[in-house]
């Protein structure tokens, strides 16, 4: 099953939800589990350098089936997997990017935030990953 | 001005609107004066190739200020800008950009249309840049 | 559904055995419907710069859902889609991607096929889509 | 001498047989000693990202005589060839490429395997690299 129009705005739409709180502005991105893109949105005043990021850490959650932070631990200096950024046209390996699951708990895409600190991007993308059905 | 997300989005509704009536699967992009992506929408079952022309067009629109139909036509063999497309990694130059104005008249971004034939895809791009206030 | 590599290796030993009567050397591409490399083989001799070729045909098939020949029609000068070959990191728009369909009719993946005149590289690529099973 | 077609399929076949012991899903990439794509095979449910890692892989191989863990050793912060993974349009410097040898020991090609962790990566390779003939 891969993610619907109608199931990626939702997706959207809690991720700005969520960032009103903190004040913050995100790039959010939405992908099938093609890792092609369904939806998208950037909120008013969002960095432009994190439009790229959003769109890189969804797919990068897509390509290997987890969150994008955990990549980013095993490609760390003398790490298995150090500089696999390079693959994929550019990966993203740092929190933020999340699978978006259905309510039977199979992957149908992958949520990617970027625009504040990764903290702020890995709780808005998890809580919009938890909270669109 | 650029486009706001809400008035991006608000262009992504009118253009799916407009996509039901025939019966097409549109990939629908809208990108601010600054040819950046703003708001992005594949309807469920789109062509995953007309995904980067959708974008291509919104930003080949946004590149030149007009419809992406008109460098199409300048960029013909034997014509003032052949091959033009070569340019700004990849322009899509026929029918299916248009430019995104607000109630003044003043361009706030672009809307790229692709999934159909051109004649479909300039068509709904038309409707949503002109009905989405 | 998407292809198995079972059925797209099987794809590839039916392009094989086809080239083999006229004594042409190709290079064979399967995609599944995410448009991603799925099984790929250069006969032995097969020209190196058709290897890139023949991916981009799988992959244009698989992108519009029909053979590259179609696309490549439409994108001749003073043609609606005139130089659609920018979009999507390169499309190779004459004959020599096809769709490979299960036996129910249901498209699972494609092949493009490169390495001799186009006819041959269509010959080959449409026995292989219709004499895989 | 460059590796040939059927040697490249065998190579494969080789690694799919040695991933199933441990039922890990591959992407199994063959090049010639010109780094070109001879065969390719991706297993059914495999990682998405790790298509086009298993080319590199393949690639950095030949690229450099050598098994892609060694300059990954030398290309880490502080080291002689810090960051090259730049080159190359990308190099994927950890285990997982293995040089493939004919019978006289002649280098014929390479193999890149990606899809689990870097050391079942590299065994499976390894073996497929010693187990073709």
């Amino acid at each position: 099953m891969a993610i619907t129009l109608k199931q990626a705005q939702t997706v959207i739409e809690a991720a700005i939800k969520k960032s009103l709180e903190p004040g913050v502005k995100m790039n959010i991105a939405v992908v099938d589990t093609g890792a092609n893109l369904t939806a998208f949105g950037r909120m008013d005043g969002a960095w432009l350098g994190s439009l790229d990021i959003a769109i890189k850490k969804a797919k990068t959650a897509c390509f290997f089936d987890m969150e994008t932070g955990e990549p980013g631990k095993l490609s760390q200096p003398g790490q298995p997997l150090f500089n696999i950024q390079h693959s994929n046209n550019g990966l993203i390996t740092f929190p933020g990017g999340v699978l978006v699951k259905d309510s039977g708990g199979e992957i149908i895409g992958a949520i990617g935030v970027s625009g504040s600190v990764v903290e702020n991007d890995h709780e808005v993308a998890t809580y919009a990953a938890n909270n669109y059905k």
